[in-house]
């Protein structure tokens, strides 16, 4: 699943709500309408949303349709003043990684289960607490290189272009569309960058230097 | 900010777009409209959106309204078979932290920048790696909870209780918003999971036991 399809997705409240309920137990379609308060009409609009994406599935049981959270996703967006990132990654436990999990689970009560699930989630919350830290001081950081570029660059494309290039190395084609700029333009950017010695092309890809 | 409003304004592919315009140079109305070939109504829409969040603001230079991303924020989605959570935390750097940063970096050159960044981001990526594999073991845990759980209770409501009761103790009220079922409903089902012995209440949370 792609990032701005899921982005599109979450954007609806009553879709959040539907998943919430879902992570909960499945249900069938009056029952999360009389759960949610919300027409089956659009209940039915949302689900169909959230399967053609393959976030849920459907099974029959007892003549019901039941449908159940089927995605394993995590999506990260960063906002900051020179920084915009938005990552979407799949879940995915290996078959063996299963296995062994459920071996050395099995014998657990669920009093115990719950003891572990504790300490995975401190664990989790770390790990984000400690990311937040990467990510403040990347943001830092580009704020830095920023003024940096304001004041040895005067042209507002040629700093445009430079700032992106700190972030990573990038090609005319990849600079054109991030920047929405046609790629004529970023090339002539690109070059009197290179004239000032400022950055240097290897292989169609432009480096800082 | 809270989840809900960023999902919300996340959910428009041209709020995206222009969040990622700014983040590589401040710009005007115009110059956004023309860039992301929309019309500037609809820009000052999304942007009003945008500024009432928090997200952006504006600024006055030469006679022109600048707008540049101010919020500095990370929103995180899991979305896993029994797993729903969102989660949206501001980055900061405080202040000690960010004159010690400046001085560290401010002999560097461009490039040298460069490598911190790169250096930044691969500890980014390891950290992402690390919450990925810890999520996974956590959705692997609450299917074998919910597996578990299935076997032992036959009641619908008793069973999506204790399945919630698994992931953290929880007040009535909290279980009746969460779940979407009336607290009098919560509440019968919880002594009835009282009198299996399966849970325990102690200062009106329960607890697994």
């Amino acid at each position: 699943m792609d990032s701005a399809q899921l982005l599109d997705i979450l954007g609806n409240e009553n879709r959040r709500r539907i998943l919430q309920l879902l992570s909960h137990k499945p249900c069938y379609v009056s029952e999360i309408a009389d759960r949610l308060s919300v027409g089956p009409k659009a209940i039915l609009d949302h689900l169909d949303m959230l399967e053609r994406a393959g976030l849920i599935e459907c099974s029959n049981e007892q003549r019901r349709k039941y449908f159940h959270i089927a995605g394993n996703v995590q999506l990260e967006v960063s906002v900051s003043p020179h920084l915009y990132g938005v990552e979407t990654n799949s879940i995915m436990i290996s078959v063996e990684e299963q296995r062994r999990l459920r071996q050395e689970y099995s014998s657990m009560a669920l009093l115990n289960l719950n003891d572990e699930l504790r300490r995975l989630h401190s664990l989790r919350r770390e790990l984000m607490l400690a990311q937040r830290s990467t990510q403040a001081r990347i943001a830092e950081l580009m704020n830095l290189c920023a003024e940096m570029i304001d004041q040895i660059i005067s042209d507002h494309l040629e700093a445009e272009i430079l700032l992106a290039l700190v972030t990573g190395t990038r090609r005319v084609e990849m600079l054109s569309e991030e920047l929405n700029i046609p790629a004529n333009k970023i090339d002539k950017g690109l070059h009197q960058l290179k004239e000032k010695g400022m950055i240097i092309e290897r292989q169609k890809k432009w480096y800082i230097r």
